[in-house]
């Protein structure tokens, strides 16, 4: 038991002195500046980086989207990063509506890597940080208030300097005081007013200030009043662009992003379906998506979502989660039976080109490009998932993919005349009957076979079927036991893929095998032997395959007559 | 391009006419009343939806966090949850200090139907709901707001009466006005002190006044004015316990259970790990963690928190996202290099018994039952996912999971010896010369076997193999290939795994063979094998598992000589 008290090892967060408060009663209106940080954020935060290949990708979806503003690496500390910059200013891929944003610590070497970087570019914003919070200062570095204000003092003098050498590119400088949300506010204004001191934005040449919520560390709400206490103190406030780049530690970025729009924020860093750091960042589909749902457009493009979260996934290699809000498999799924009868009735009610009223339903799925069929035909959703992890927990079988989608519609079949939940031992029994237990017109009934590695054709076998009320005895040579097995049949059989794998270990094992194959230029179809010898169950899988077809064409020969 | 404007589909939702809006002043200083509906609200919203064994498992796992009002189901809507309850019940399975709840709509035989199955328990919660808001009062149902109060009302006269039956039974009652979050405020109002007029409770005997965000329409401060509004309006304040339902449309649900509380809540009801219809409930865990790390005791007890992962992993079969707050892969792990800086910093400085003050982690992993392991050897975490995905994505293996796990560290050795990002090509090359390459000391040259099913022992097997520098004739018989392979070779090995796939299709196919074996009593080890034969494949996986076992004890004795 968590015994312990945590009130000696952790405080609360101490509250804002900010008077007359006036966020809350604000509301968003327009969408704020996005600031992808997709490509540095998110790609430092990954398992595997992504290629280069994978980077341009993501940076390509994330124009087409309609990013202004993408954050394309962190170019001093990665070779890799430096080259995708060059490449794409090089190979002239950055549409002139497109500012890039390199990342820099403020360290002359680094800054100076940095801006060579970007050289050449139409438009790009060098974004520079130190960390200000007490525990940096005191634990990291060691460091007075005055000293760690020198840092982001010269490093921004440094900046201002390079890119005066370079006026062929248009520069916009970005500041974040990193871990601003557990910093004290007069430090954090002190830092950024030194630092626009120096930098000299104008209301026609903004700055930009990044607030980030490095850790997320309170409620949400003091977050906004951190925001609207910097937005209301900082000098030159019409000179600058207030951002903010909230992380997911509380599981509170897209409100934190959200109450900070509303206390003065003009723009969000975030990331696609909430990659980054460890929780990761504001997930930037759910804010425009939730802006989206208020009548705001937010500029920002996701009338494809399910094109987009492939890419997503594929680049970061990481899952949206079934319940992720507005790209989750399972977000537009009603399962309970008084849902699904009152979306119904709101489907049938909702007309064109009207106010969206229907029940459960914060958006009209279409608008993200995803169909109505889960919503609706729930019962067609039922269980694929669910029938895989049965099979596999309860009885050691492991379908391929593809096998789990095609057995799920016999399972369906069943469910559908039946009305009611499926157990385990159901679709065990379903899954037997369909595949493994598919013995007519062709029934294993024994086989010899003879391989000689030496030999151009290997393997010679000898079968016997039962076939109607006939014994066959068949003959045939492969370079394996399948191929032999496929000649020996003498049927048009082309073997599509093959699984196997065993179930149990030592004396009691046996080996589940699963072919997919096409008859005779037919569909595709799965079929599924199981035998204590891996041979055997292949071959009992092949006859399942061409079983489950024959039977298949003479249901429709039957059906056409 | 998502071209049309939204504004004519969606509206803003409206704001909260709230004069002198108290609640961003407030903190949160002690835990609301914890309500778990992860056997109701959660399982409902289940692909496959809990079994009996499970409910239980789910059940006793919520009594040991500590869990002391718990929804066991809708017993009205399914034989399987009025069963469930009754086990609960009649097998006395309920501590003393916990309330189950039972869920019905007010429809007089599914009331009956309700109390039923909670007659006996020594404590029970009837709760009620109907929904309220102007749409389904309009599309679903076709009916007044009297209509609709008359239906709340006649539910709960209904409730008082049986209940009073049943004595022995100390019975509580919840309200629900679903739909609350999109209804207006006044109705809302009206038929909750509609309903209390009935039930009379009393500062000693509570009602549970639920208002739930069954959609989640708003930003989270507006859901805080709702609730604010209601603490102060509705009758009979003092003998009602306020509790809130937020559901997560718009990603925010945590955000919004806590602004309620601050706004004047009571309760909190939701699913551990956010689990529930469409994008879920609000997330249990992670409330209760953002409550620990402000110092405040939750009351629940997530010290072991992986263990409460897997259970709920399991019966759910929904995965826990790499990200989720407090319990995902991820979420203690940091890739950037300043950022492990830092944390090791933090981490050599922070004092036993001291306020945690360790950068970019909010709670010490420890308090989780987790392990530092993520946090510091971060390059050991590196890529295990990443690998199996580039050996499946770009050359067609699939591993099975444990032999992931052991292909790590191989890569690992190599990865900490370059210190650089290994590419797709040379984790491809590392698993060839760790698995597919070890051929020796036993290296397959051929093989001849005779198959006939039916003798006894089928398969015959007459093997060549290259032995150091000598060449081996060696025979056997068994079951299957494998098993008179096994025999041949005269070892003392126990196969305990053997998965086998094919790599493309049509004539080029080959098949990738894996198999975990243990040589006599070493520790069980993987080998593989890549043949156009399958069971050519199979065979020099087995030598490659024996060959892997026998140079790994070779290098032991020299070591130890």
């Amino acid at each position: 038991m968590m015994l312990q008290n945590p009130s000696s090892k952790y405080r609360a967060f101490p509250p804002v002195n900010l008077s007359a408060r006036q966020w809350p009663d604000n509301a968003i209106t327009r969408p704020p500046i996005w600031m992808s940080t997709d490509l540095r954020d998110g790609n430092q935060a990954l398992i595997e980086p992504m290629s280069p290949e994978k980077k341009l990708r993501f940076f390509e979806m994330l124009v087409k989207i309609g990013l202004k503003e993408i954050e394309v690496g962190f170019p001093s500390a990665s070779q890799t990063d430096f080259d995708f910059v060059r490449k794409l200013i090089d190979e002239d891929r950055i549409p002139e509506d497109v500012t890039i944003i390199v990342l820099t610590q403020s360290r002359d070497e680094l800054i100076r890597r940095t801006v060579d970087s970007a050289v050449g570019a139409r438009r790009a914003i060098v974004h520079l940080y130190n960390s200000v919070a007490p525990v940096f200062r005191k634990v990291v570095f060691g460091m007075t208030r005055e000293q760690i204000t020198e840092i982001a003092v010269s490093g921004t003098k440094l900046v201002k300097e390079l890119v005066k050498q370079h006026p062929q590119t248009d520069w916009g400088f970005e500041y974040t005081p990193e871990s601003f949300s557990t910093t004290e506010l007069d430090f954090s204004k002190h830092i950024c007013d030194a630092v626009s001191d120096i930098w000299q934005p104008t209301p026609h040449n903004k700055m930009i200030v990044n607030l980030p919520s490095t850790v997320e560390c309170s409620t949400p709400n003091v977050y906004a009043d951190q925001i609207e206490w910097m937005s209301r103190k900082l000098a030159r406030r019409d000179s600058l662009i207030i951002s903010v780049h909230p992380h997911n530690d509380r599981g509170t970025a897209v409100a934190s992003a959200e109450l900070a729009i509303m206390a003065g924020a003009d723009r969000v860093e975030g990331c696609l379906f909430g990659n980054g750091e460890r929780t990761g960042n504001v997930d930037l589909v759910t804010l425009a998506m939730n802006l989206y749902t208020q009548g705001v457009h937010p500029g920002l493009d996701f009338s494809d979502i399910d094109a987009v979260r492939q890419v997503v996934e594929e680049c970061n290699q990481l899952p949206v989660h079934p319940r992720h809000p507005y790209a989750g498999d399972l977000v537009f799924t009603a399962f309970s039976g008084s849902h699904q009868d009152a979306i119904k009735k709101g489907f049938a009610q909702q007309k064109p080109n009207t106010l969206w009223e229907v029940p459960y339903l914060p958006i009209d799925p279409a608008d993200l490009g995803r169909s109505y069929d889960a919503v609706i035909r729930v019962n067609s959703q039922s269980g694929k998932g669910g029938m895989a992890y049965l099979l596999e927990q309860e009885f050691g079988l492991s379908l391929p993919r593809r096998l789990q989608i095609e057995f799920s519609r016999a399972v369906q079949a069943v469910a559908d005349a039946s009305g009611r939940e499926i157990a385990a031992k159901e679709i065990h029994a379903i899954f037997c009957s369909e595949y493994f237990d598919q013995a007519s017109p062709y029934a294993y009934s024994a086989h010899k076979m003879v391989e000689d590695s030496s030999n151009d054709e290997p393997v010679q076998i000898d079968i016997t079927l039962a076939h109607r009320q006939a014994s066959l005895s068949l003959q045939g040579g492969g370079n394996g036991p399948i191929d032999a097995f496929v000649n020996a049949l003498g049927l048009d059989i082309k073997l599509m893929d093959y699984h196997e794998h065993a179930i149990g270990s030592g004396a009691n094992a046996k080996a589940a095998c699963y072919v997919e194959l096409r008859l005779e230029n037919g569909p595709t179809m799965f079929g599924a032997g199981i035998d204590s010898n891996i041979v055997t169950a292949s071959f009992k899988a092949v006859l399942s395959a061409v079983n489950r077809q024959l039977v298949r064409a003479e249901k429709e020969l039957a059906v056409a007559q």
